[in-house]
This record gives C-alpha cells, structure tokens and sequence, in this order.
C-alpha cells in the first residue's frame, strides 16, 4: 500500500512550487493533476509510470468522486502517489475532502502546502495585502455560483479591510452589487489580476463603480483574482512587473 | 547598483521556501534576515559576504525604518540583496513598506512570495481552512495589541466561516471575548498551532468557553496561530502529523 501526498502546485509560475512539493514529485510513481497545473511541473516527474489528467471543472461533485476513488486506486498499486492541485490544497481546492476519503479507505497520506493565488496574484500585482495604513485584516472567499445559486458575500465585505475573490469573474456584476449594498464607497479601489504569476499576466484596476466596464472592454477571463480595498492604490507605487 | 529580492521564507520548514526563493538564495550577496528564519535556509547562501539578523520585534517602527535603510545602503554596495522574511512578505510581513522605502530611493525590488502560516499552520494541523459543508470564506488578522490598544477583531469574526489569528497568543483571552461578543456560540471549537511545520508543532483544541484555559495548562507561546471555526472539527479525523 502507498501513499498519497496531496501537494499545491502554487499559482501558476512552475517555480513557486515549494522545494518539498518538488522533491517529492521527482519520486512519483504517478502523479494525479488538475487542469491549470505548469507542465514544467509534470515534466519533473521523470520517475513516473503514470501522469494522469483529471483537470475538473468547479462544482462536479461527481467528478470529485472519480478523483478519490482514482486516488485509492493508485495507492494501492504505487508507492508514491502524488496529487498536483493548483495553489493551495488546504484553501478551496478540496483538499480536505480528498483526505477524508483517503482516510475512510485506510490509506496514508500527506498534504504540502502551495503557494495560494488569493495571496500571491495581488502580491505580484504590487499590491500588499496588509498594509500600516490602509489594512489590518484579509478576507478569501469565492464568487462563482453554486448550483445556480448567486455567492452571498455581503458579509464578507462587511468584514475585512482588503477582501479577495477567487473565481469571481464571470460574476463580477453581481459581486460588485453586494460590496456596493455591504455599505462599501463606490470608489473603492478594485484589481482584477488575470493568470497571476504566468508570462500572461494581465492587471487590471479600477473603482467599484467602473471595473465591471473596464473587465469587458479588457475581456478579463478566468482564471483571475479580484482584490477589493484601498491597498490596491499601493499598485501604482509599488508595482515592479506587469 | 544591485537589486533587492523580499523573499517570504514560508512558515518554519525550511523545505516549505518556493523553489524560486530558494535559487535566488543561492545567488545572494548579502542576506538580511528576520527571528524566526530557518538556519538551513541562512545556509543555502553559501555565495553570501554578509548575513545580517535583524530579528525585530513587532510594532517596532523604529526598527523597520532601520531595515529600510539597511536594505538600501546594501542594495548601493552589492548586486543581489536578498531580504529574507517569515512567511508571506505581503501578509502581515511589512513588506510593502520595504517596497515603498526602495522605491523611494529609484533601487530595484521584486517579491517573491512565501507560504504564509495563517494557511500552512492549520494545514499541518490536518484542519482545512474551506470545507464543503462548513465553510466557504476565510479572514485572516493579527491579535497582537498595537500601541497598548487592544485588538479589535469583532467584525472579523462576524464575517468569515473561518478566521485565522495571527500574533494572539498573548492576547487569547481578550481575542475569545471578542469572538463571543460577535455572536459567535461559546462551543465554536478553536485550535492553537505551535511553531507551525517544525518539528516541535504542538497542537491543542478546544472551544471557545475553555481554550483559554487549555493553552494556560501547556503553556502554548508565541509563535502561534490561532483557528476559529467548524473546520476545526475536521483535525480529529484529517489529521497526519503531530
């Protein structure tokens, strides 16, 4: 019996893997990937018998369960089981649900962090997500809808000084809205940050009142990161690359 | 004139620094480094003339305007000046402000970014920060007092499923007043994460109504991140390590 190591692939840069997410992809037997992952990163498997995609769309819960069971499956005929997720596996990756059924069926396994795109799109942005003068908290959620349901986020913009929205885009109008009806100005700085840390890197800024407009104009498509706060202003100081 | 990489050394493992860190590590003239940083890590600057410590403590103004200063008189003197900080530089890391100081003084800078402990530490603790079924946003703050001022986190805990409390420990009893005067039940179950990925994490959990008590009896300090949240619940059965 094998084990599996749930290991983020980070945000889109091949080199933002961590040294032990790498060290332990050199020895796998194979390795289980999501669609976005580099294939910088599949090539470094040179170890591997097996490179197998299961590049899911969000919300199939059913194709969640071919990959668990996938997972199970390998471990019992390999070693070294490596699933590759994109960003962090612990932070909207269903990392936690893989465990559980890897867990139930008896097998060992591991997780290794990455590099979350919700932290390091707006770093490479330019844009602090903690600032002295401008932010003392974070918030992270997810903008797209849930069995047609809209996000409800207007808590969430209730919340924190900077707040980030992974896979917003295609709802942007809508989680505009909410931060406009959780009381927030309608010049609150807003960045949209397309294919963060790739040589695609796109950044886009604007105001809670004008960035729905600029998003089409721009056709800012996923994967993107929407950043909401005074410290994207930072940006245009403290930008250094795209 | 050199240039100045801020690189976030991840959260205590020296294998969790990304593989881009790690590369221009190697190629530094001169390391500046925080408390906390991982020794093996220093040791991988074998091109390094001069490591220089300046573990600060926190709040100290004084200081950062020190490490300013320092980052820009070794950035005149050497070509590749690696300031290397805890964690993510641009959460909580007062990176920005050593940006904002470089770019004041026309020197060239680039981040690169660090597993940020506020995701890694419950991650090593077997606790996902989103869950299906219990949580699906996540805010990240401080719990230190700044100023002599107490911290106020009672928006933050009614926003997120999950919230995540970084530099609390000494603040504990104060923080979970907060969290109970936001409303939340006095059975939300709470974990504490010890130096988070080395080899001497500890773990406690508990609920609100008695983990103030808990972390007292074994004696939990600094460095430490706090969880609050459902999630929490999933350590008993996710978790792997210690």
């Amino acid at each position: 019996m094998g084990k599996v190591y749930i290991v983020g692939a980070g945000p889109g840069d091949p080199e933002l893997i961590t040294l032990k997410g790498l060290n332990i992809l050199k020895k796998a037997d194979v390795v289980i990937y999501d669609r976005l992952v580099s294939e910088d990163l599949i090539a470094v498997a040179t170890n591997a018998k097996e490179l197998i995609y299961v590049g899911k769309h969000i919300g199939e819960s059913e194709k969640q369960e071919e990959i668990n069971e996938l997972l199970i499956e390998k471990a019992r005929q390999y070693e070294v089981v490596v699933r590759l997720k994109n960003g962090d596996p612990f932070v909207f990756g269903r990392g936690g649900e893989e465990c559980e059924a890897l867990r139930d069926a008896g097998i060992e396994y591991e997780v290794v962090p990455g590099i979350c795109s919700a932290l390091a799109a707006p770093l490479y942005a330019g844009i602090p997500l903690t600032h002295r003068n401008y932010s003392s908290s974070v918030a992270i959620t997810v903008g797209h809808r849930k069995e047609g349901k809209k996000p409800d986020l207007v808590r969430t913009f209730r919340s924190a000084d900077t707040v980030v929205v992974l896979m917003g885009v295609s709802n942007l109008a809508e989680i505009v809205r909410q931060a406009v009806n959780a009381g927030l100005s309608i010049k609150t700085p807003v960045a949209i940050i397309e294919k963060a840390t790739t040589r695609e890197q796109r950044v886009i800024t604007g105001t809670l009142d004008d960035i729905v407009q600029r998003a089409a104009e721009e056709k800012i498509a996923p994967p993107a990161v929407i950043v909401f706060g005074d410290v994207v202003k930072m940006r245009e100081k403290l930008r250094w690359g795209l």
